[in-house]
């Protein structure tokens, strides 16, 4: 595989690290946050707005794309970028995680997915190839394989089960992968849920095949925090020191320095975005239910501490009126501060771990988020 | 009154003309647009984004902003221009249509009118000094004067009924306005629908209460085209020419060029906001209803000739593709369009009129239209 990363400095204490990753489209500075578009664009937000406030790639899915507006659309307007006008990195999600969660009727065969569109009833099977030729038809940056995801709880019995047919797809993909020449970079996605031996052979099954990256799924899904933390810190002993590490769809702060302390490099999560549609807002005092009464009058800006342009020019009163009346620029306004909070928080991380000062910056998240 | 409104050139061969509004938080070009935004937001657009749009002032409204927030959690606020951060000119409206096409039960009587809050039931009442009191504490820099709104049609019986008692109320309004210094301006709002003895006589009421400026109320709510015309050019030839003249909730681009002509120097409407939310869009080439499967895989911006952010960086697939996914992107981008293309027509009004052009403007822009 391609050599597309490199490590700038390392944390003295911890496995943090920062680093840079190279795409076709430019480069990511890590530990990064790629914030979720999964149909093509952030929820509430324009794309020159996601940039001014520091992105450096989104991620956008593969399972809602093809649906709709489907590939041959998207491949006629000159694949991913130029169709939503994005010069920047996309990584694009294979879709694992959605057909499992989105779809009723998943039947799961050795020669790939069979599932009904959760839009129309439509049945479809994707083979692990047929993923690849999606996301090459898109020409995302980072593609992403088809993974096995299983829910939590599920028994070690059917987690090895999983493993087994997540390293069959990847040797798949692969191959199929390696048929054509491609800037696109491949990362794999490892399963095994919270069982060790399990996690352990899909990471030495995927390093076996060489990746670009290493991803890891199931995780974050409901599991105790104690027994997350364990799979993830274990990970950091046999992943390859020299590739990312991506833990897929984790979002809570303390979660995210935690694990970037043992060694992950890269994150997604619908958390920030999300949250502020529904009016939940982060701010380095806590959070804030933008719809409780007692901001009626409040003339502070969300955080005192905050620079972004909603924090810089409206009131809390005015955010709250914004919220209850369903105003579209509510979203819009609470999708810039969240967004600029986690992006802030990444900035911050990069700058403590080149800075030697990574434990002090770790434990002031840990110490607000269990406030 | 005061001295708030200059000519600065004039068409020669129409009553059309460009001006200067001087208010309170700054001077507005004419003739010129007010975008809407009831509840101190423009629907889908940030206030920077407006601002870089072009735009001169927005229309707020009263009744809405009475409801909720609430007058007083605005007052506390510091009033309209604070509250939702916003530094240049502001029109507040009294709310008299709002009264009648919002509330069921609405009872007008000589003192004032009594209506049903339309959220939550409560009676309420406001006389015409309330009314006053209410646009006081907000803090606009252009108050108007509760009417008596009619519906069309209504008969000349009642129509008369309705400018006798809307004169009432502007004594009483202006009276009461009087009794404090302001800086704000008050400007009348006549009535008769499409009965010119009426409209006459409501004007010449209210030119001898003598105020900052005079609106046409009750035009454009389905009457014919002709009689609307009609209309407009005859209260051009009574109102007086040193103040400013305002069509209210007029939004076809022919009509508004017409009535240009015909001396009026101020609009608002929801039109270009309210279609681009629901995929209408304005082009130099007509209409484009986005959501039309022939745009799924065309590459081209909306408008050839336009240079919004929108035009500049979007095609019409990827538009389409957003409104179909329902983004709120799709509210954004096609709100920024719609309302660059009414703005960029009022600019080149502007430029039309000052450069002796007009005539040729305003046909081109009815042929548009027509076709």
């Amino acid at each position: 595989m391609k050599k597309s990363f490199k490590i700038t400095a390392r944390d003295l204490k911890s496995s943090a690290r920062t680093g840079v990753i190279t795409t076709p489209h430019g480069k990511i500075k890590t530990p990064a946050f790629a914030p979720v578009a999964s149909q093509g664009t952030i929820k509430g937000l324009l794309h020159s707005q996601l940039e001014s406030l520091g992105a450096q790639l989104m991620l956008v899915n593969s399972y809602h794309l093809y649906l709709r507006p489907g590939i041959e659309t998207i491949e006629k307007l000159g694949g991913i970028h130029s169709f939503i006008s994005w010069e920047k990195p996309i990584l694009s999600d294979s879709g694992g995680f959605q057909i499992h969660s989105l779809s009723p009727l998943v039947k799961v065969k050795k020669q790939g997915v069979e599932f009904t569109s959760h839009l129309d009833g439509t049945r479809i099977f994707l083979s692990p190839e047929d993923v690849i030729d999606i996301q090459r038809k898109l020409g995302s940056d980072i593609m992403m394989l088809l993974d096995y995801f299983l829910p939590f709880p599920s028994s070690e019995e059917k987690t090895k089960e999983a493993v087994e047919l997540t390293t069959y797809w990847a040797q798949r993909s692969r191959t199929h992968f390696l048929k054509q020449e491609s800037p696109q970079l491949l990362w794999g996605i490892s399963q095994g849920g919270i069982f060790w031996d399990q996690r352990n052979k899909s990471i030495e099954d995927l390093m076996e095949l060489d990746f670009d990256g290493y991803a890891l799924g199931g995780l974050g899904i409901g599991e105790p925090k104690s027994q997350f933390m364990d799979i993830v810190e274990k990970t950091n002993e046999v992943l390859p020191e020299a590739r990312p590490r991506y833990l897929m769809g984790v979002g809570y702060t303390s979660d995210i320095v935690k694990t970037v302390a043992a060694g992950v490099d890269l994150f997604d999560c619908v958390m920030p975005t999300r949250n502020a549609r529904n009016g939940t807002l982060f701010t380095s005092q806590g959070r804030i239910l933008i719809k409780n009464k007692k901001y009626e009058n409040d003339e502070r800006p969300l955080d005192d501490n905050c620079s972004c342009y909603t924090c810089q020019n409206f009131s809390r009163a005015y955010l709250r009126h914004l919220y209850e009346r369903q105003e579209i620029s509510s979203a819009i306004l609470n999708t810039i501060h969240n967004l600029y909070f986690y992006l802030d928080i990444f900035r911050k991380i990069r700058q403590a771990i080149q800075s030697h000062s990574y434990q002090q910056f770790m434990q002031s998240i840990i110490d607000k988020e269990e406030e």
